[in-house]
């Protein structure tokens, strides 16, 4: 299947099961309107998995990671070894996701999507990487544009093979020193948004390192023009491979018919690519939280996408996901196992006049 | 043990546990913040647990029902009989927070608090109840001085019960056909805010609706002329016996070191009564979530908590708490089961000049 053959079938959520989820929301036990956004949530789940009694049991976290060859220019506080040496933290379980993934019942899928140093072969990696990270995006696109393409097939076939393994809820993660730069570039260049307002502070930048951060992203769109109608072109020019990668996610999960639950800032760079190549997958995304970086809020936006958690996070890792994907789990839970007031025998409002 | 020895008896987080919580947060592999409210979180929890590394794992909520006499001045669009029929609904399994605490593998306890509608005996129901119903607060005092102990007494038992069989995380849940109406008069009671502010629209009032509740809210304070500062009195005046219960729960909870989880606008008044009858009370309590009533945000603010969650519910039945409580859980995991950079070998930032 060829990536236009996999934008050519994804579907848009089934308007008649959404339609007669709203209807049931309004017989079910409760006063119409009070489980608030679990409500329109389990409405865009009727359509995504085609029925008025969903299920979203079993979520799977797609966690991609890669190198970026912009560290270079000293946007980050983190060394570049870092990006592996979190990987095999993911591996060992004592990262943030893989504690809370434990804690969760969730499952993990850790990618190497491109990372610089080399890792050791582990059973629990899959590497899909199109080379040890990406070039410097200040000087020059990021990767080929055969690259792109591979990276975003890869996490095509990484979702498809978690939907066929039962996942329900697919969820998108990222790990990668100096992605946020590649983030603001592509949420500038997507939105038409200034690289100063989706540029942020990253891990932890000061005031000057910000301001040198901005520039850097500035000088990666100028070199680079990306083209804002192309979101493969956007992702070859200023993207990362798992940035690519999230994208592909995004899109496989929409065309399996799954809740794809978007991280933060970086997955939202994904969601922007995957949405640039296929508006219909937006019917398929859902914000998972609202990350503390300020480009977020601007790809959301674009995404007409409401998050669902507001925590002040910005790790990455999937972490938001993973947190809201109980939330949607819950929420086709009540729209498919709650009483309607017939079936309770309780009394519905008097009518309104 | 009286209501007294148990004010008396608790005692705040503790201090040391909190301060090796925070430097331990600065050493576990993530850039320092980056989990924002959930780092607060734990440091709380280590508060609560007195370790560096608490789990919170297993979560009971207390869901008391009971009725309101101020029904009688039309402030609701549902039968009192409501009542009686969701607590039937609460152990048939129909409900939300049924549904919820199946999904989420969380502990629910049943209380009959003073449902004016007589229940069949069942074996998942504890009745506590000091009268079947509060009378209207509007006419004089909604219940005896001695129910109100009653009822903050009876909700002490219960909850030292699930911190004895093995809850970590105690959450508050109400049912009571009315009850927004007392508890808007509590809020405006303890927290000198106008009745215009602390009333919401409940299940649903229109806008002539709204200010008939609101002039009820008036009347009660009027004729009632509860003391601000004495929480047993304010319950007396224009209480409920769930929220007495629900005091109750949450001054147990904190005697026995456990983590309460207010669930929203009913659960916060219950939150005001408490932390009147004893200030020390806030060191254990996390606002699960903010009420789309507006009162709430009133008496969260009194109380100085900020909730975890806004999702524009306004169910109560503890569904906002139980949703929050995986967040706790998830909360004290990553502080004690992440690995520190030490332990990963995964290297820290370079050190600000």
């Amino acid at each position: 299947m060829t990536l236009d053959d996999v934008v050519a079938d994804i579907r848009p959520g089934d308007s008649r099961a959404m339609q007669a989820a709203t209807q049931r929301q309004q017989r079910l036990t409760k006063p119409p309107g009070s489980l608030g956004r679990l409500e329109d949530l389990s409405v865009q789940l009727a359509g995504i998995f085609g029925t008025d009694r969903p299920t979203a049991q079993g979520a799977t976290i797609i966690v991609a990671a890669a190198d970026h060859g912009v560290v270079a220019q000293g946007v980050t506080g983190y060394p570049q070894a870092v990006t592996a040496q979190m990987v095999r933290n993911f591996l060992a379980g004592g990262a943030a996701i893989s504690v809370m993934a434990r804690t969760c019942g969730v499952g993990l899928v850790i990618v190497d999507a491109g990372v610089a140093t080399p890792l050791p072969e582990h059973p629990g990696l899959r590497v899909v990487a199109p080379g040890r990270g990406t070039r410097d995006i200040t000087e020059g696109p990021a990767m080929t544009c055969a690259q792109a393409e591979a990276c975003v097939r890869a996490g095509i076939d990484l979702a498809a093979a978690a939907a066929e393994q039962g996942a329900a809820v697919i969820g998108t993660g990222d790990m990668g020193i100096g992605n946020t730069t590649s983030a603001s570039a592509i949420t500038a260049a997507v939105t038409g948004a200034s690289p100063a307002r989706t540029t942020g502070r990253g891990t932890g930048r000061s005031d000057p390192e910000l301001a040198h951060k901005i520039a850097c992203v500035e000088r990666a769109l100028d070199v680079n023009q990306p083209d804002p109608s192309d979101g493969l072109d956007v992702l070859a020019r200023v993207g990362g491979f798992e940035i690519g990668v999230l994208a592909g996610v995004a899109l496989s999960g929409a065309l399996a018919r799954r809740a794809v639950v978007l991280d933060g800032f970086v997955s939202g760079a994904a969601g922007l690519i995957a949405h640039s190549l296929c508006p219909t997958v937006r019917d398929y995304l859902i914000a998972g939280h609202v990350s503390a970086e300020p480009g977020h809020s601007i790809a959301l936006e674009h995404l007409n996408l409401q998050p669902l958690l507001d925590l002040n996070m910005r790790l990455g890792e999937g972490t938001g996901a993973l947190l809201a994907a109980e939330l949607v789990e819950v929420a086709a839970a009540c729209l498919s196992d709650m009483a309607t007031f017939d079936e309770a025998g309780v009394s519905d409002r008097e009518p309104l006049d």
